[in-house]
């Protein structure tokens, strides 16, 4: 909910942010934005909705205040968020029994953009929208061409702003101390279940709402990049891929940091192949970040750092993209892989997260959240990236 | 991840659902079913895939073995899970730059669903894709027909077997546990969003993987169904509504109970006027309940608890359903709503819980988990349902 070291986004900018959206509306020639629960809601509204089955829907039309369509029993929660509080959208409620989806064709009548002698354009819906509701909408509005509101909607988000960037950053350094604490704490011994529980719980205690993806991926399982953390127990001798994040004020944390555990034995050491492939990594997300300025494409961010694990032999265990944007979602545009030619501009907040994966033996990731300034990258993280060897 | 108190589901059982899922796809002329991320994937499938934007699909056409296109990133992630294991679905990584849902048409290709010479039908996606993955797959599969995938699972996913129903029932006992643990502790002079982080805890360490929400709903806000637990402190002659739940071992838990707290001052204690609708909506839940029956509909058991409400004279103030179904989802069908005749049969889950919401005064609801048994309900929590009257 509040966190207390931030003041609250002002109402304005809601407003502001409406009035943006509208206007790339028109250079987009889009009749419509219609956005479910989600990021984009959030981003122009600042409500933060339940993501369930019910329609609740912002609808954004040619002309007239802005229509956030919501369930009857969440219209009081709805009404207390900003853009609704201050009457920059006007909350229309629905009931169980009603036709939501016909609810929001109707508003789009009395907006001028759908129905008789309306004017054309696409029907944008966000990103996230559930097929249930695409499917519904596409049968109340027949004829009418769908596509996706990230096209009008992208630039704004991508480019954030001073609020935004505190938030990044808060949430960059609580998940840092979360970092430090659980290669200070014991690891030997425990499954991987068990500290990732440990990783939420503290990024909670570090000012998260919540703590929301915890890979700890040891021994063997480093080598699989989205592992599941698992009853494995941690041993000594054991690399570990820690990446970690949940959100701050609704703003995206995502670390990862390398940790070896020894067990207080010297022969459990780092292994040579190991240290070899840390050594790439280190160098690629070096690479890669001092590439970031604006004007440089999204891919030759990723290239910088390909180059190097490419160089050093390891490029097919590269499995992923560079890194991904960051804000209200934990992934969002832009995205730093190959063939995304779009230049980055000032403001861009991404993750730089390359990685060698060696299939059954051991695997290496390094993630920082960067901002994309004037002159060059603003790294958010300050946790240390060396290889963490921990007793443990 | 694991619960030991659970034996895990079998390996065959995910075989089973594909079998019986494939004979609804006959009988209801569906070409493909494309499940992404969620509970249609868990059901069938066991892999609980992180939700995010690169696609997981789980595709299942006319004839072969089903295909699990994942990212080749969580190739080895996906693998683990019993279908996969086992050899019921296979594998099919996709890489960074390629495009994925090409790649589904392909698979549906090979499998006699799409392209040159197929049989017709539709192509049924689950109801909570993303839009940006409903619009791509419209376009690598033009003039096909898309609707829900909950056409053809509706039934198998409604009707729970006996280990869906252990661990509804042991998710319900656990969160009976935090409402006892709640009402015993200390409210007073606490804010609404401190109680809720303490609730989210208690569902964890009770043995949930998660505490997806937590309404606590003090003083006027009570009347605020969807209420977001708020900084407002908690006063004596509050009513407080307790509204919690998470995951166990997948399946979801959700109980309301109401407090009311005097801070230890009999003149605090709830008004007649609270009293008096506290008391209908006890009855109106206790109505629905006895309601359950295999042949009963959906909507007989919500008017059922209407009727009493509206007698009381708070029919307007009922804003919402009396239940749905629970299971893999929070909220999933069946739902209990006028206008839905469809009837309960044995196995059935959902939640009933009646309100009344007197705004800026307080509201009332109590909920329960119910299975509908051979010869009656089966209600599933088991912590008393009465004011609970707590010095706080």
């Amino acid at each position: 909910m509040t966190n207390h070291a931030l003041a609250p986004i002002p109402a304005a900018r809601y407003g502001e942010r409406i009035d943006r959206a509208r206007e790339a509306m028109t250079r987009h020639d889009a009749a419509a934005l219609l956005l479910g629960v989600g990021a984009d809601l959030v981003y122009l509204t600042g409500y933060a909705a339940i993501p369930l089955e019910r329609l609740t829907m912002l609808v954004i039309g040619r002309r007239g205040v802005p229509s956030l369509v919501v369930p009857r029993l969440e219209a009081m929660a709805a009404a207390r968020w900003p853009a609704a509080a201050s009457g920059r959208v006007t909350i229309v409620p629905w009931d169980e029994t009603d036709d939501a989806h016909a609810l929001v064709a109707g508003r789009l009548e009395a907006a001028g953009s759908a129905g008789a002698g309306a004017a054309r354009g696409s029907m944008l819906v966000s990103g996230d929208l559930w097929a249930m509701h695409v499917l519904a909408l596409r049968a109340a509005l027949p004829g009418r061409r769908f596509g996706l509101a990230t096209t009008v909607l992208r630039e704004l988000r991508m480019t954030k702003g001073p609020e935004e960037v505190d938030r990044l950053r808060l949430a960059a350094l609580a998940a840092d101390r979360v970092v430090a604490s659980i290669a200070a704490g014991r690891l030997v011994g425990r499954t991987e279940a068990e500290v990732a529980r440990e990783v939420r719980d503290r990024l909670v205690a570090e000012g998260h709402e919540v703590g929301k993806f915890s890979i700890v991926a040891s021994g063997p399982n480093s080598a699989s990049p989205h592992h599941d953390a698992s009853d494995r127990v941690i041993q000594p001798g054991d690399p570990i891929v820690l990446d970690i994040g949940g959100t701050l004020d609704g703003y995206g944390s995502d670390i990862t940091r390398m940790l070896w555990v020894t067990g207080g034995d010297p022969a459990k050491g780092p292994t040579p192949e190991f240290l070899r492939i840390f050594g790439l990594v280190r160098d690629a997300h070096a690479a890669a970040t001092a590439a970031v300025r604006p004007g440089v494409s999204c891919e030759a961010v990723d290239a910088a750092a390909r180059r190097v694990i490419s160089a050093g032999g390891h490029g097919p265990e590269f499995l992923h993209r560079v890194g991904h944007g960051i804000g209200l979602e934990g992934h969002e545009d832009p995205y730093l892989v190959a063939g995304n030619a779009e230049p980055l501009r000032e403001g861009y907040a991404f993750s730089i997260e390359p990685g060698v994966y060696v299939a059954g033996r051991h695997g290496v990731r390094i993630e920082d959240i960067v901002v994309c300034g004037a002159d060059g990258p603003i790294v958010l993280n300050e946790a240390p990236r060396d290889l963490l060897v921990v007793a443990g």
